[in-house]
């Protein structure tokens, strides 16, 4: 490896703005990219590309991810209040540009899946759009919002219900391949990454080194 | 693509507890993966991997993680609320078993840097320790914790004070190249991946399509 340096607090609170935003937005590392869908209670669909989400709990089955009502219109945070869902949809490599698109300022009145060339879909009785080109598609459940003082964004905290996936990704352990389809992940605020599989380390125990399972 | 299925709640919530764990995990899609060093008052160092790390606000800058009581032993969030600070440290490829061996259940009294042979380093006056074998390393100050009282989980807010990095990975323009030294990603439980770059998107504005940056 090459030259360690250092960036202090001090170094970077000066950068300009935009630089920051890049420099901040890098160091949590890759990010998982998906796009939220939601409608509003009189029927317009919104669609919005977030690389906060994180896993929260696996009984019951919680994801949480954050919005930021400075930076992209509150219209997905409004929908999510009146509405109580969204859906949550892989972004694939196939589409990275449309998903991308979705961060642009549209209007109230402009769906981004209309603007970004991108497709609703509806399955079943859920009202929220899901996105048609994903591969891994969620039913979301608003459970509650904790306000984030610090800077005035919003936790989004879910319960998973219906998922919808392609039928080869399920493995029989539970294991999702998110890799062979395309899912892509980001880095920094623009970065788009496909992933190269390294493989599956065995449960680590104290006494013995895990293994890269077959 | 092939046949889209549906695995509804009722369906995942009767799977066996590892393989839900498993399914749950896979579908916030691509992770972060990260160390937290800590320390305890008696000067007692721990190590744990992490996948939850997310992006919270680059002006003040912050960052969060999930720690969960239940399923890790307690040892780094006694620590981070004993002493209010802790490193986060990028996982690459090159140690990527000693990371993933962190997630064994050590003792109070064995440190995971010696247990999986990762080497502590101290920088400047910061009082928890750092993964000399890592590209990307962060001095974290504890900022406050939230509750997640749905599934008993802490949420941990923290700053970010001084960021260490090999001076290769800094752009002129503040992003940082995360993929050259071989950070990785995580999906699911227990998948490492290597990431393949596609490029970095133009700011999205409603009038243009996103170009791909040179």
């Amino acid at each position: 490896m090459s030259n360690q340096i250092k960036i202090s607090e001090d170094e970077f609170k000066n950068f300009e703005d935009r630089k920051r935003a890049r420099f901040i937005n890098s160091l949590s590392g890759f990010k998982s990219s998906n796009l939220i869908g939601t409608i509003s209670s009189n029927g317009q669909t919104n669609l919005s590309i977030i690389s906060s989400a994180f896993h929260l709990g696996a009984n019951p089955a919680l994801i949480g991810f954050i919005i930021r009502p400075d930076v992209s219109p509150r219209h997905t945070l409004n929908n999510i209040r009146e509405t109580k869902i969204c859906t949550m949809n892989h972004v694939l490599a196939d589409f990275v540009e449309k998903a991308h698109q979705t961060s642009a300022r549209y209007s109230v009145e402009q769906s981004e899946f209309k603007s970004c060339e991108l497709t609703e879909e509806y399955l079943e009785e859920f009202k929220a759009p899901f996105v048609k080109e994903s591969a891994l598609k969620m039913a979301l459940e608003f459970v509650r919002e904790v306000k984030i003082e610090e800077n005035g964004t919003h936790l989004i905290i879910s319960k998973i219900k219906d998922v919808y996936l392609q039928e080869e990704m399920l493995c029989e352990d539970g294991f999702i391949n998110l890799e062979d389809v395309g899912t892509v992940c980001v880095s920094g605020l623009d970065s788009y990454h496909k992933t190269e599989r390294m493989g599956r380390l065995s449960y680590a125990k104290p006494d013995k080194k895990p293994d890269w399972l077959k």
